[in-house]
């Protein structure tokens, strides 16, 4: 199965959502509290991905709310600079400041993140500042489920939907779980599950889906997920299960395995969002869903040996490299 | 065109929303401040459609949260004395109140309402007391707009209408918009477009539908309303024009027009909820379209000349007698 | 000892705080649930207490905040009616409502309260909207412990005790707890301290000084109480003890008992609001101690026999006929 | 004048209010968005002036509320290291967050700040969080302005202030006005009017008390400021003007005028608590008032010469060769 896309869009993927700062740990190898040094970086993954989709050469765009302060002009800055159309995304008047993300990586295996998500200026993107004539020109709209957490931006987000829906564009939920802002298990279920039914292309990790489906951690299965989910809009649905791989299930029946590529680990964080950035130049650029998923784990193994998320975005020629070693031992 | 639904459920109706309070002026036609004393009935859109319904002889469910007090109390026993079944109206045990509705009839073109409708009992509603295994009994689910306004019960009312969905239950979306509670007009807007594109009918007065368009009142045309939504879910949409009269529109291209029965009004409240129970009554019982909007307007014109909502709602019979009066006259 | 006010004043007293309706249970000696009618009434204690006083012959005003609609309209004309100066009851612009209380009088032993506190315009007062120049004409400023529940009321109050104490106005503190709207016991307890610090009579039951204390109820003892407040401003304490009278103790160490008259009780609202206007009056008209704990008994017999609070304010006739006729038995 | 400390006391000095998380620049001399990491120090008036105190050899103590984070781990660790007692720090369980200050140092004249004050843990100490029996044990009990700014901190710390008053506890009202978090003027100038009232000394800026007197910035004359104060319980009120030095007033009439040392500047921060931690170390070791502020205002010249706040509070060796250097210049 091939995957189609409007030829005629002016932008590859538009990414609505949060768009932060990343606070690294300098020194790694130990516990939050004895680094004393952090390094910023932009981050968030709706972010993430549009900053890696343009770094593979897809024509960007980004929906979103900064905060009026240094943070919010940095992050502006940067995804400008690494070419991305900004011209979207608004700046809050109210105060709301930028989100952050300390890491704490005290070994490959144990990385833990703290967040600051109080009144982030992303949350406050508001229906009105999605424009009907920018969404329309995208043939992906890229959808972070943390933007469902909060109003105004669930709201924003949920207008951003209809009107791709209306105009031809497809939507592709990434699920990105963030336990923070959230109400309740109950609540995120629900919106997960409104949006999961109206998109293209879902992808998240098992655990994910669990959230979208009122379960515990570790209770659902692939097969009720696809059964459920087929029988509205998504005809392609990826479910990541960690080191063991990701699943791809397409409506007409076919089911592809990806596997994850070892690699000298320094950190876990971005995996995601650069396996989801890889996953969707694949797919716009014709390849098949075998061929996705390689370079969805080829992007992901690159960014998890580096330092950052943002920064480390891998080019083409980097995947397919790396991809061409690995299948060739 | 007629309408069909399950044969096997248990209830006819189940409504979702809210049950308050009215307190309606004693002494009338006069400004409410000089009121001095008010008669106490239950209220609420939902609640009255529940009554209305069950008083025609409809199999009548409600869900719904009532405050733990003499308010609560009095609503529950009301409506269980109705015939309404009431096991899952759930009590609210953080002390929110009932809301509460002063009406003021200074003549019968000048009424209107005073609302408490702070951290009221109904919007606490949460989607984990919506009972899957009661939505799917019924033949309806009536959901109410303005059950829509917060957190949690938009929730609740977003998963019940996915429950009616997954159980062959039709949905029918009173708009029923009140401005108190809702964020902002662009919030009113996404979600009852949400909604009201899941419904399979809507109903609703011409400037409620421009608010579902977020369009200024005045400005929606019944054209572009139903060129809308019948791309989506809805087979019948009500849209009802004050005095003069309502349209309904089918699916398969059929205009029906209703007309307003002239009678001596003492207010103007109740008239839609009135309306909807007879109509969906009709519905039910297989009656067709103009048929039904006769029965709406028929029951319209018997509230409005009496004292309250909920306790004037007609009878078939009296129903039948007016209709049969109007038409012959 | 006699108490001594400025003789310069504009107004013997001026209340602030909340001023709401009371909807008191037409039909009595039942359940709520049962009662179907209700008498609207002009409520809360530091309204009855200016009504109460300017009945009694005492030039009154009043500090506070009214909502804008039919309730806000009428308290604002009864109160005028009554003879009290309405120039500082401000008009709520934010759609606050007003305060309301049901009535629930099953048996003169067995009355309670259903309160509709949220968000209501009487908290909403601001210190910007308490003007230096009101509250130094005034002899008393009488202070209700209800309004320092929640800012910014409770903000405007401790601008008002500030104003009183540098103008040589009495602050007379009528404890007035209500459990609603607070945050925690602890709060409470802060604020209610705070201002009977500053206050040069406070009145209470037993049970609201507990509440000042931080005590459980039924923990405090009168001794503790007074030995705490005369290390501070005031030099006037009034504590009643239901049924079994009150006390007053003065700073100078006398110790005074007053004795409830028995009377044939319709219910017990009103009790506290007639008591305080009474002995206050008394004080103001220069009767010593004595005399004020009659005044406060009689008035607070007299209303508790009739159906509201504000309405049943007697006069100093009816005062002075029942003591009178009580004395002489 | 000099003023009296109770000798019978365990601690010197016990700070209440926020200690918080600064990431100061590495790069300097730059606006913030070119800034790429930052340094990680403990921060927050209260706590830096706990830090300078300790530093200069007092016995400190601190009741605070930290993040039950790694953030919160770093700031306890940190002042335990400096030999602060941080028995009653305790830690917050309702996911509360650290402030956070960024600063931005631009140029020794362009200092600015970036804070993260959305609902952050110090502001979530509670009033039964604040111990007597540990509060009695204090000479001095230094109150930050900020503390006040929300509920419950606000009522912990008029706690704190009453339980000072009862134990012949000195109490020292730091002003260290941050526009965040506060609701109004209004409300800030009634909370500091409120405290410094029962202050025995008050400390600040010129503009800081044109807060508490709710004037715009400038209005204020130093004469209408201590003809106030001293009419109730303060005895030394300190107000500095900046770079023209600082003023000390005393209740029996004598006024002080302390002079800025002049010194490389790096950045503004962090003088006005080292200049506290140094007066007050003066105090409580019996110098005369000239001397006090010779003490402040080379404490602050020392810090502003450095990167950090804390880090960089000199020991009372350091204070004094400069104030030698300085006088005899």
């Amino acid at each position: 199965m091939q995957f189609e896309f409007s030829s005629d869009k002016t932008y590859d993927i538009i990414a609505i959502g949060r768009a932060c700062v990343d606070l690294n740990a300098v020194e790694y190898n130990r516990p939050m509290e004895e680094t004393m040094t952090f390094s910023k970086y932009v981050g968030g993954s709706p972010a993430n991905i549009a900053i890696g989709s343009s770094k593979l050469g897809l024509k960007a765009g980004f929906i979103g709310k900064l905060s009026d302060d240094q943070h919010g002009n940095f992050i502006r800055q940067y995804m400008a600079d690494a070419g991305i159309d900004t011209s979207n995304m608004v700046t809050d008047k109210e105060g709301h400041k930028t989100g952050l993300t300390f890491t704490e990586i005290k070994s490959p295996e144990e990385c833990s993140i703290l967040m600051y998500r109080e009144k982030v200026a992303d949350l406050y993107l508001s229906p009105d500042e999605v424009d009907e004539d920018y969404v329309k020109q995208a043939k992906i709209l890229l959808v972070s489920g943390t933007a469902l957490a909060q109003s105004p931006s669930r709201e924003a987000v949920i207008k951003a939907v209809e009107l791709a829906r209306k105009h031809d564009v497809k939507v592709i939920f990434e699920l990105d779980y963030r336990p923070y802002t959230w109400g309740s298990k109950e609540e995120t279920a629900v919106y997960y599950g409104l949006i999961a039914e109206q998109s293209d292309v879902v992808i998240g990790t098992r655990d994910e889906y669990d959230m979208m489906e009122n379960l515990e951690a570790g209770e659902g299965e692939n097969e009720d997920t696809i059964n459920h989910l087929f029988k509205h809009q998504p005809n392609l649905i990826v479910i990541k299960h960690g080191v063991s791989g990701s699943y791809a299930f397409t409506k007409d029946g076919e089911a592809y395995r990806g596997h994850a590529y070892k690699t000298k680990v320094l950190k876990t964080f971005g995996a995601g969002d650069s396996y989801a950035s890889a996953f969707l130049y694949a797919l716009i650029n014709g390849k098949d869903i075998d061929t996705a998923l390689k370079f969805g784990s080829a992007s992901a193994a690159i960014v998890v040996s580096k330092h950052s998320s943002s920064e480390a975005m891998p080019t083409v020629e980097e995947i397919e490299q790396l991809i061409s070693e690995k299948e060739n031992q």
